[in-house]
């Protein structure tokens, strides 16, 4: 965050000069080109959408919408309190286990968010005697989960299982979490995860895992990550997933050994002391993950969508990056040309992520395509032809 | 948290007994009598709810439930991504214009769960050279609010607004927020804010409440803590609410000058790395919001019944809080008679609370009830007798 440089205690401000600062802060954003905004959209956008978590295309499916609808319906707006008093209803406990049971885990716990689903797994499954081995490029929920849990913290370089091993081998706590995304959001890279979990096992380690961006993507039929690694179910691996991207709900869980998720039904502060997730949301994606088990050539499809944007870009002469999972990435010349770029694709009717720094953890500016399992042949060729035809010089 | 003690590092643990710590320290928990067990509960619970958050029992009105499900059916299951990329939806601005215009705040920016609002609102809105003064019975979302912050933290004690004058008086650090609840949770009691906004003031700080359990309660037809105390629309103040109790349904957001949520727009960490707030918990709280405002007389009500609940409480011998709000605790002789006395109540028909250490600040073992606003003059009645009936020797 850019901050204004430390001044004299300001005691006897007046109380319209008490935010000041955030002014002073503004405008050196501004200065910097970094100013973000909020765009609202309409129900129906006209625009090609690429730029959404909505892997599978499945928010607006029926199947998901009704299964919302009903469940606000019969269940109520909210879930009415905090899990352990009275925001666990029967639905809740029908997620859980049809997504522990997908997933091939033991259990799992629903919570409000896949933040608060992060925060809970690296506060709770740590302790003061505990090192965190962290990947660098990992997402910003398990980052401040690192720094809310009372263990020591290392960042380890990103995609580095060695390095892990290293540092899990001259460690003096007792205990060690090796902590990584298993698809990064920016790039669309996965994770090595059998050289993780090697590297932890090599240690007595335990392995936290956040499965966002793998869940309904990767692995047969859309399982996740430690289902495409043969680690499903394992007894020292621990999953979160969100259920706002693939499944086109919102919400996360933590899924694991049995007793992973009782200790965090009895110590989690993000599950104790937050309000249950809301019925419609826990409806959604419930209907989600039913259609997903009925049809699961949709995980299949949008991998395959993924290789195709990206050959097609890159033969194109684009440096489009090769997915491992639903996520293209590609390069731009520098941030203020990604800005451009993703602003001329929109005018041209097509909407796409952009990344620039601070966002980005190697400081490339990218653009940042998802690939949606439900995309037609038409609509990629229609991506293709914007992301070719806006392209700046240099990219 | 129970921590087993220290011993030397387990690098040879087999995989299996990686987690056998967490046994351990399920196992001292028993011991002490401590377990905590999820309850699900069905669509159509027979049981009187006084356990609940759902303060104007808006949570099965159609006016929400048809909102909830109309804005999933219309918008979809969830919001696809980040507020900053495409989980923004016109519901979504509609939902903040409405509720900074009837909390009397210049804007407002809504999160997906309250926790997420107050952990935005402390970290955004401080710095290294910031000293936080945090009221020592504020909720858990404050206080991981106040951790993952980067400034230093004082904690005051409980409900002093002399005390936070003089740590005010004596700081170093250029900047200060003195952070409260405006109701507090567990006891129901209203912290004194005009009070803590003069001593604020006199330091040149910022005042940034919780008022999740103000908002649709407290100041003229529900308008919150910050209205009720002549204080809304302040400069120099800030307040966070939450969508998931008078409102019934779920999300959080925070209201205060427009600079403020300029700023948490550009900075918050739990509002840039975050889905969106789901259309339907969108749609849920607009139709609470409208409600509300059609109907101003609901939150007089649930103020109403809560006193109500109380003097008949106190009638009856027992030490019933005097209510601020829409909770009432009543003391138990301690942690084993207040869940004995709980799980009574519940055989009887009738769900309350039951807090004990250690999620007590104060270590008081009491009933916590929710005056809820839709409560007829027969459930409370019965809520009366079964508390008495079951009250144990000594309450």
């Amino acid at each position: 965050m850019v901050q204004p440089s430390a001044l004299p205690t300001e005691q006897h401000l007046a109380p319209a000069a008490v935010f000041d600062w955030l002014d002073e802060a503004a405008a050196l954003r501004a200065g910097a080109g970094l100013t973000r905004t909020l765009r609202s959209r309409p129900a129906e956008d006209p625009v090609l959408d690429l730029a959404s978590n909505d892997y599978l295309g499945l928010v607006h499916h029926p199947a998901v919408t009704r299964a919302a609808a009903d469940a606000a319906l019969r269940w109520g707006g909210g879930a009415t309190g905090s899990r352990l008093v009275t925001g666990t209803t029967a639905l809740h406990t029908e997620l859980e286990a049809e997504l522990a049971e997908f997933c091939g885990a033991e259990a799992a716990l629903v919570f409000s968010s896949g933040y608060a689903a992060n925060l809970a797994a690296l506060t709770a499954l740590t302790d003061p005697d505990t090192l965190i081995v962290s990947d660098a490029y990992n997402h910003a929920s398990l980052i401040d989960g690192c720094r809310l849990s009372r263990a020591a913290v290392h960042r380890a370089p990103h995609d580095d299982p060695d390095a892990v091993r290293e540092v899990l081998a001259a460690r003096t706590h007792r205990r060690a979490l090796v902590v990584s995304d298993t698809v990064f959001s920016v790039d669309g890279n996965a994770a090595r995860l059998p050289e993780l979990s090697a590297a932890a096992r090599a240690h007595g380690a335990a392995l936290l895992v956040d499965d966002a961006h793998g869940l309904g993507v990767l692995g047969a039929g859309g399982r996740g990550a430690l289902a495409a690694a043969g680690l499903a179910g394992q007894p020292d691996t621990v999953a979160t997933v969100t259920l706002s991207k693939s499944l086109g709900s919102q919400g996360g869980a933590v899924l694991g050994p049995r007793r992973v998720i009782d200790h965090l039904v009895e110590t989690a502060r993000t599950f104790i002391f937050d309000t249950g997730l809301a019925p419609a949301a826990v409806g959604a994606a419930l209907g989600a993950l039913r259609l997903l088990r009925a049809e699961p050539h949709r995980a299949d499809r949008a991998r395959e969508v993924a290789r195709t944007l990206s050959a097609r870009l890159t033969a194109a002469g684009l440096r489009a990056s090769a997915p491992d999972a639903a996520v293209v990435s590609v390069r731009a010349p520098g941030p203020e040309a990604a800005v451009a770029w993703a602003a001329d694709c929109r005018s041209a009717g097509l909407a796409v992520g952009c990344f620039r720094p601070p966002s980005v953890p190697d400081g490339v500016s990218r653009l940042r395509l998802t690939a949606r399992g439900d995309l037609t042949e038409r609509q990629i060729a229609e991506a293709v032809r914007i992301v070719t035809a806006t392209a700046p010089v240099g990219a």
